[in-house]
């Protein structure tokens, strides 16, 4: 099958989405970011990798933070880093995105960070563009987030020892959520047995068990012997047409609590890929409690976003 | 005559218009230009020419395109760049341009790219500051463009052997571009002997023959044996009371498709400053076709802004 | 007592108001500021000590010129900077101002510059950080504005020799002034032993003789052998619930023009934090008069701030 994301040596040259990907790149891609980690607590936190390339953080919808760990990332490899919010610039003087992005291609700029509000926005581009440009998907549509996919999938790692034998809960909106889809495909390709979907049926995708997921939609009994809880943040932004209860009765029906954390496996880690809703899918208690990983998964996402431009631009193997 | 572009040595302190610019000056820009070309296709893409030094992109009118140029140029030169848009700052809160350009002269900023909605902007801020301190326009008003200007003669210098043979024609809205005028200049100092403006007569300004310019209102003709075009961006946020066709009228009249194009020279190239309204003033397969030179005119966009920057600040010679 | 600007050494870890410093450690940031200002006037205007670490701005209130400063004084110390407008960014979407600057922690910043519309902002961030991690406060209400209290004092170093013979007006909206309190602080410790405060009433904070100032309603009484003026913006945007005169009444009644100031010592320096309504607070011909300081203030700013950055840093001492 034709992988859009690798090139003709089997490289990798985009990222675009975890399906595609296979365990090995995955692993490729952990084992370079662990490298990278130890960078992050260094005095002088640099390496010369991406000097005197340029990198473009293209953002057709706005997102401060998740632009913010890529800048970060890229000046980390001292890369230059360039900031386009497409929203306000010409793309509202008629211009497609191809030929935003060809113009910044012509500019000689060399990995592009693509955040589009329509599923599919990064693949379009991939497939247009010269074999020497990267393009990495940091969210398009409900489709896909796969840099917030491996970081998470990493964070597990580094607390749990074997992906073979965990019990991987999520929990909250599905429906709208690409950093489900991510991480469901990225659990599956590095063999995790049992991946739990925790939602009402309001918020669960069509045909969602195909995926190789089991379906809960009572939280209590989805979270019973958790390793992993995954929660996810409530996005009003994004709930066009959807009947939701209050957020309070949100909270009752599926926030999680001391209580429900409890039903999980003692030393099971607690996830959300923020920014958090405290009081509406996380208690404040859990999301500050020893068993929460939320900010180590900011500092992982740090060296993961780090390890995938190395990697797509060669200069790492 | 005084030049408010030159300093007393007769180096070239500001670039403000492409008037007052002697052909000798231009082809100094060009051969820089032509060197740090080389740059952009290098892996590390930087020159140490302008470290330490800082550049402010000093925009009173939004662009975001414009802006970016400059700042991946002076990037390139490995200068620090800050980006102010000054439409939603201190100007907002009462404070003079000039009382704007001063503060960040004190401190220590060494070259102003400005852009304003108002003709002589730039001028006015030269006019006042510093013999050390370097302005460049990046558009002012209906006035002048003048790296556009530059940028656009490199091209046709990459492509076409020689100026003084060139039959070269410009299509669309002249009443409202500063490209235009600044082409023009440009092109009568670099010694081409035939310019010709093609638009309808509410496009024109007034007495625009006076530039040296031939007239056509019927654009089969104005092509006619052309080696160069040049299509402008219908600025539909320009068009204050000049009454226009629909934008289905506009690509009917004064568009160019294949077939007109093929009235020009079987080698003419055809050119556009971008963002290109495909479909209104450009078919898309003329804009994608051999015969366009619109995304080299980027890349030499960028090779040019870096010549300009390091020829005011002493840099280059 | 506790000082929460101090680490356990009894070292400057943050910088969060002017109250709780020594004079001895204003001093130490003034002399490392002088060295800094050197930099300024060299071809290169950068030094490396710190290389590797990023500056965060983070900016819960806009202000382009108060960020530019900051971006600027850390890129000269070779830091990589993120600006952040938290205005538009997560904050909207619901997260809590912790949780923002903990992510950001978890990113590895290392030192924020902080800017909030509410009065402890700054401290309150400061109170629930690592030790290792540094806050400046950028302006947090009508509370405090540190860095500008200290430029403003060092300001008058350069121009005065001795602190303890000094008379000094501040003059205007004292009420909603953040840099008047922080120069009423700054002035108190470094031993000026006559402070005037000239406004209206209603421009007066209540019981602000506590602070060891004297009140003027009358400018001219005010301002009778004084060795420094300090002009206060009108804040048009601070002002809700305020009765305010004309800006014509306000000029005449508190505005400083030249009759005014020749009522002050012949070598009075006339100082203004920016930016300027002129005609309103300040008369233009006095703004660009000899005895003007307001543009040296703007130079000394980046220097200040650099002392700030590379002592909070523990990069010099």
């Amino acid at each position: 099958m034709f992988n859009p994301q690798l090139n003709s040596k089997g490289n990798l040259n985009h990222l675009l989405s975890i399906e595609g990907l296979s365990k090995e790149k995955i692993i490729q891609i952990f084992d370079t970011a662990e490298s990278f980690l130890k960078i992050g607590e260094r005095d002088v936190k640099k390496v010369p990798i991406l000097r005197g390339k340029t990198v473009c953080n293209v953002f057709f919808e706005n997102s401060t933070r998740t632009r913010t760990t890529f800048e970060i990332a890229a000046k980390r490899l001292s890369a230059d880093v360039i900031n386009l919010n497409v929203a306000t610039s010409s793309q509202s003087k008629g211009e497609t995105i191809l030929d935003t992005i060809n113009n910044l291609i012509a500019m000689n700029a060399d990995i592009f960070v693509v955040r589009h509000s329509s599923s599919g926005a990064a693949h379009f581009i991939a497939s247009h563009v010269k074999p020497n440009i990267h393009i990495i998907n940091a969210g398009d549509g409900n489709h896909s987030h796969p840099t917030q996919g491996l970081l998470d999938a990493f964070t597990i790692r580094k607390y749990k020892t074997n992906f073979n034998k965990l019990k991987v809960a999520i929990v909250g909106d599905i429906l709208h959520s690409r950093v489900a889809r991510s991480n469901i495909h990225a659990l599956n390709i590095l063999g995790v047995p049992e991946i739990r979907v925790i939602a009402p049926k309001t918020l669960l995708p069509y045909e969602i068990e195909k995926l190789g997921v089991h379906v809960f939609h009572d939280i209590d009994k989805g979270l019973k012997d958790a390793d992993v809880i995954m929660m996810l943040r409530i996005q009003n932004e994004r709930m066009d047409g959807v009947m939701l209860p209050s957020q309070e009765e949100y909270f009752k029906t599926y926030g999680l609590n001391q209580t429900r954390l409890d039903l999980a496996k003692k030393d099971a880690i607690v996830m959300h890929p923020g920014p958090m809703n405290r009081g509406v899918e996380i208690d404040s208690a859990v999301a500050d409690s020893d068993q929460s990983v939320i900010l180590p998964q900011v500092t992982f996402g740090i060296a993961v976003r780090m390890a995938v431009m190395a990697i797509l631009a060669g200069q790492h193997s």
